[in-house]
């Protein structure tokens, strides 16, 4: 079976598993876990920041930035195709009270200067208003094809939202992506941003976990958070151990993801009724529609899954297809094979 | 002065002022309030449903059934230039843990039907997506003008949001202007909404209260909301009494202050610079920019107060002026006088 | 008939009514009602404070004064027996994820400072501590027998929570019975406290409405609580001149019920199987529960209720008594009579 | 160095680390990672409940099990001594806007009937009340010493629970110790419960994970929350390998810490100064005070890390000692020599 529905299927390589074995363990509850503070300094140190905290998951690192940033009935706001507002289940109203503000991403997955600096312009003093206390950005953005943002445009959201005294967090569950596709460090990137959540168990292959990164201050919050949300892991030096080889030995090899994706879009777009959409990849996700009067995109996916090929609807009738260490480029190719196959005038 | 910044600042009638003084009272909060009771009654039977329930303001009633309808982390789709949404202090997400999902409300007021179907459309198994609980529609929609919705409109929407199990709630705050423009009973239009949140104290001149109406299973647990938010009053038939004179009336006064703002909206259509947005008032507000280089927005409504006249600046920079029954004709013309004078050539 | 069951019961005098009907008026919402602005300050003074806001209940002045003192995930240490705590519906919890911690009441009222330093004697630091906020008082204290608090216990506990960076919040709703059975000025009860609530529609006999009293930040905070919650009223200071009349000129009056309370406790106390609990009245309530075979609590208030006299059971199978404005002293005489025919070894 | 501060230090065995690396592993946000299922299915079936959800801690646990049970503004009866009330950062409260009401817990761990019953015995009509919807006891109970609940209680309290339509919780986060100790399996105990919690981390030495167990909808809701806080987890079925042999090969010998805590509170009852309370242990943790003119409770645990004995304070001045695999019998006895040493007559 060829898995190109996420990244997040791939699995711990050799490495991590005997580096998990071997790990020096602690309760992290107590703050005792040597190999947990040993990939918070990590992360925090790759990205630029004072500190780190890990968390089980890329939405339970997201939510506790919010927590920590936001007060109860302050207003997030949050591109309306981001992942933390379509996927996370509306965790920061439900636990903290905070009105999400979905603006539009434009198609590159920015949001308009003009729209942040509108909705951050209101009246603190107006009882009935919200008040703004962060923009969350993501980079890159997964439902706007895996787009990185530029680092120009982090500067001035990053200036505009200082100026109005509104904290900026960025998910950068797949940073290490867009710092690979723009050519320049995780650092240059988070550079601008109070907090970051990087995600570990995607591209690179560590089973759990993410790291939230931001300033000491920040960051004990989000620990706070952590622990009220159910966070809290014991001996999670094991996983951590995991994560130190994903971030020390992982990073490097999602350039090959990003060729097999530019590969897989090739090989996609010359198939009959295939538009790539937004345009070819700039990461290691493809978006595609298939306009062939023989399928639904739901009956589409299902035929590739009969043939062995798994992909998935994501957003306004898109298929994405990501590449990630446990695709090899004959699978790509293969995979080419069998979307032929399925389009073929005789196919099906 | 002459204040046209909202319809809030109508004061009670002789008439009111005196039924406040003559009502039988008791005690509310143990539902043994007689004129309470007869005010909910008159306001359901109006609206054409089962039950009601007095609130002391919009907010409140807006509030309350939002967390009737909607469970903690289920979604309320509401437009992004209502009231509910815009100056009501996110008071859904804090209190009920509800998420707010803001569609661009269209120049007429109205959500597309493909968004709220889009909205709609979600898979309710999967924990990763807030399930839609509810949408709000405002009408007419003040910061689209004062445009009510039409009834075919209303009918779609209803259609929709049954076909999907989720509810229709109508801020109706100003409802009976709707009715008045459109020529139709306010049952009519609130026919398809599950609940509907009437305001007594603006066109109505009632000093204080809302009505919020449905079902009876519905209005019982909006009265435990209102409950807990601290909206249950003690001898409240004095404010109902009001209430009851505003419903019985004074809805039939609201057609002179459509013509008074027609009147007005003329009046500034010709003056250098002023261009009405989004066009000529259907109900009770002008909404007008003012494009003259001696005057932003802020400093022209400035001017404007030091001449005796108040508006208020609704958005966009845009300014509103809202006809009510404190604002006679006369006054009207002396406004448009006052404008004049500052537009003028030689004013400021 | 004799309503005993509550002094909420009280309706408003005819210098009310007229004071309403003459009282100027404004827009609150817009913080331009003169009335209303009259009576917060006048309810400041009274109290010693710096500033006021009205409020639509008692129960919305206790829930924002908790949400203006405790932040998300904060404790409020409350009397278990308070109405705080057993009859405003959790809307701490709901409204602003806030943590009651309820300690004890004893007998009087009180709480025992261990208690209280015990539960703020926590490490800050530990994120697995909800960290208290607040600790909440209410004197007289209504399921305690109405019995008030003595001064220097209130300074004792306010000099343990100013130590431990805890607010100090009283629930006054019934403060001038305190004041007058102590003998003191309200400002001297309220002196030790960050936030005091008064309310209007109790024995003061205004129709609707609390006041919440404190410094000028944390109203500040209480204000935008109160139009978050949908307690901005429009034409407020309709009431607010019944509450104007209210505070002076009814607190007077309330020595009067502290007489007809004893006078209806000595004759209950002759009765064949009742018990005073916790014993004879300071303020304005009688508690008591009925031992006769011949009767459940629920039967003989059902029983006193077809002859006539209203009360009410109020926790613990005891039966309460409220003396007020409404309750005459030949009222009493009467209520004590129903009574003894009740309770006679021939009655029922 | 001798760990006695908690059990939670337990380390991963190497079977279990052999496991992990060798588990068939799959993405568990997608339900496709069978190790996981795997796990789940063992811990459902052990505890004779129909689903299982694996969570990343206890907390959390117990915190999906309130909001899946609980509706906002709902009461979570839990004891006060209950690590749920005091340990969990008030979670419910603050994610699902649930009001705890604490009940005092008995020396021996249980809540009387008479409390319970008077605490789900309320109105559910008045809107004053939060109703009561869930009640949570924990086994053996951690701040009652560690003393099991007996069946026929649990059997006592569920006949309430039910009659009152409110839910039960078991907080079983070491229910294998109780099951030990009360020589009965843990099915018989969580028999009684609508939902337990198991902690894999404790005496079973597994480094991260508790179970929520349950019926199918109850889990399904459960799963849901799980989402929303940030609880789903990737490739989670390498700590899930942990899991099932903590559940398949340790909880046999969970007696052993039994005798070593047994004979580690004979050792300490010996000691001058030192009293057991509430007294002998029953499982494997030891509670005791120090009396001792030289010592405070913080400079006798700070004396005896000198002394490389680990042990901590747990509420109301006790010290707590905790057994567990990580501790030997002769570790117990040097630590039992250290305490004597330091309340020798010459000590310190
Ligand atoms: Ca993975
Ligand atoms: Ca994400
Ligand atoms: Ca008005
Ligand atoms: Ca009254
Ligand atoms: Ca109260
Ligand atoms: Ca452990």
């Amino acid at each position: 079976e060829i898995e190109l529905r996420s990244d997040t299927f791939t699995l711990p390589t050799p490495a991590m598993l005997e580096a998990a074995a071997n790990a020096p363990l602690g309760d992290d509850v107590y703050g005792e876990d040597p190999t947990v503070a040993k990939l918070e300094r990590l992360a925090a140190n790759l990205l630029g920041k004072a500190a780190g905290c890990l968390m089980p998951s890329g939405t339970m690192a997201n939510l506790a930035a919010l927590l920590a940033h936001c007060p109860r009935g302050g207003k997030a706001i949050v591109g309306h195709e981001s992942d933390l507002y379509v996927y996370e289940a509306g965790g920061a109203s439900m636990c903290g009270g905070i009105v999400y503000e979905p603006l539009a991403n434009l198609p590159d997955g920015t949001i308009s200067l003009e729209d942040i600096a509108e909705a951050c312009t209101v009246d603190r003093t107006d009882p009935q208003i919200a008040p703004p206390a962060l923009v969350s950005l993501e980079t890159p953005q997964n439902r706007c094809g895996g787009l990185p943002l530029q680092l120009d445009y982090l500067a001035e959201v990053a200036q505009l939202t200082r100026s109005h005294g509104v904290a900026l967090h960025l998910d950068g569950a797949r940073i290490f992506n867009a710092s690979v596709a723009l050519g320049i460090t995780p650092a240059e990137i988070a550079f601008y941003a109070d907090t970051v959540q990087i995600c570990l168990s995607k591209g690179l292959c560590a089973p759990i976990g993410s790291v939230l990164v931001g300033d000491r201050a920040i960051i004990a919050q989000a620990r706070r958070m952590r622990k009220m949300l159910g966070g809290g892991m014991r001996q999670a030096g094991m996983i951590a151990a995991c994560g130190i080889i994903a971030l020390t030995e992982m990073t490097g090899r999602l350039a090959e993801d990003h060729e097999k994706a530019a590969r897989l879009a090739r090989g996609l777009a010359r198939l009959p009724g295939v538009r790539l959409n937004p345009g070819p990849p700039i990461t290691n996700m493809v978006f595609f529609r298939v306009r062939d009067e023989r399928y639904t995109t739901r009956s589409f996916i299902a035929a590739a899954r009969r043939r062995g090929v798994r992909v998935e609807e994501l957003g306004h009738g898109r298929i994405r297809a990501v590449t990630h260490a446990g695709v090899s480029t004959d699978a790509v190719d293969r995979a080419i094979g069998v979307f032929a196959d399925l389009l073929a005038p005789t196919g099906r």
